[in-house]
């Protein structure tokens, strides 16, 4: 199944894909709906058809956005690092998410780089979690950018700074549930900026699979419904080049996984 | 004025101290008061006594719990490094407080360590505040222990797995409001293991003020009402001593900052 929050004229609302039309779900975004705890089949099948569908952020409220840095092989090569025995974890906020094709709105002068990654939904709460338990809780996978700001990032020893500015972070446009995408079976990911590609890996290449990242996070802080946690970028990112390159106003990233989805966001420096 | 969440026979209540009694303000907690907005002296004359009140966790759901670490010049030199130009920031989750009496709860085999520190609470919304506006959106100050499991904070770049274990923050009991305490004029910050002082020092001493931090953070991530920032530990945590020195089951952790109030909180390992 694919689901969504969706816009339409009267507001907005949970929504599954029937063929081409989307049908709502009984909340008014996938962020309720999962924390409601409904029962995904009968629900997709007992919704009317919403005209005007609009897929926007799909999970406008997760109470925890945990994020994984350093878990394409490739991409910890060109940072200079060994593979790691334990996932490098960090946050972002409900607040630093927006949507598939929203503006990137930031303030000019900062080194603004992509981070094209696959993002998991959680599905159940979990509390040290095994892995055979974390994976059952997966609600589904989709498309985020982990926008970073390099400037900031490397301003200290803790890159939270650089990774949870506002509204820079954009998810979606869907989600869809494990019975359609396996990502240890393999996903690309890839990362295209003014229709440059300038990143392409495959999930079959995390170090830490999404049970592994879930499970290990339940270690330590229970994770709920509706929550997300972003599993890494691959390398190609600007930071890493020769010369380094980061983003100008008026770019367009372009981020997409085939399979679920792509998300298309320009960036808008402000004064 | 001192404000807290109480709990009494009949629930919890925001609650403030007037003489020996607490009164009830209009809400359930002081992070439902806070994000009301409700003027605070007006509400502090209104409220009926509470009988049998004890102040428990003050702000049991802020959205963002965010941490200064390598603030104190001394616990900065113990650590080897350099003055900072910048705040180290990281976070942890509503879900990682816990209330001022609580038994820390985690499991064996852990490195648990204290951190004494002077918390924060966030009384307007700010977004890229300046330090002026920053200081007048403070509710007031409370106490805090950031409790930290320093393997996991070791096992990789970024701390945040080994501070934001669920349970394992006391903060409280009282928040209390500018007029009455001023870090810029100092507040002694103490942490005693089993009656022994092991950490002390004066918010005078802070590299970045709780104004500093606020503006700061506000400048990529928006600040509401109830939120908190912690801001830092002295010197003498038990990671940096030698031979180093972790908590053990049973041992009891009191942290103090006097004219505010204090912590008294229990180690209990699990299996």
């Amino acid at each position: 199944m694919h689901l969504a929050t969706v816009a339409h004229p009267g507001g907005t609302s949970a929504a599954v894909l029937d063929g081409d039309v989307w049908r709502a779900l009984p909340a008014a975004d996938l962020s309720a709906f999962l924390a409601a705890g409904s029962p995904l089949p009968a629900a997709a099948r007992a919704g009317e058809v919403i005209d005007g569908a609009v897929p926007v952020l799909p999970l406008p409220a997760p109470r925890k956005v945990i994020c994984c840095g350093l878990n394409y092989a490739e991409h910890i090569r060109e940072t200079g690092r060994e593979l790691p025995t334990h996932p490098t974890l960090f946050t972002k906020y409900a607040d630093s998410l927006t949507g598939p094709g929203d503006d990137l709105v930031l303030p000019a002068g900062l080194q603004v780089d992509w981070e094209a990654e696959l993002a998991v939904v959680v599905g159940s709460t979990l509390r040290r979690a095994d892995r055979a338990t974390a994976l059952a809780g997966i609600a589904g996978y989709t498309v985020a950018n982990d926008i970073s700001v390099r400037d900031w990032q490397y301003r200290t020893l803790e890159w939270f700074q650089g990774k949870a500015w506002d509204g820079a972070t954009p998810v979606g446009p869907v989600v869809v549930t494990p019975d359609e995408v396996d990502p240890a079976r393999g996903l690309e990911v890839v990362c295209r900026v003014n229709g440059e590609q300038v990143q392409r890996d495959n999930t079959r290449t995390l170090v830490f699979d999404p049970a592994d990242l879930l499970a290990y996070i339940s270690t330590f802080t229970v994770l709920r419904p509706g929550d997300l946690v972003l599993t890494g970028t691959p390398g190609g990112v600007g930071v890493a080049r020769e010369p380094q390159r980061f983003l100008a106003d008026g770019d367009v990233v372009e981020t997409e996984i085939p399979g679920i989805g792509g998300l298309r966001n320009t960036v808008r420096f402000t004064d």
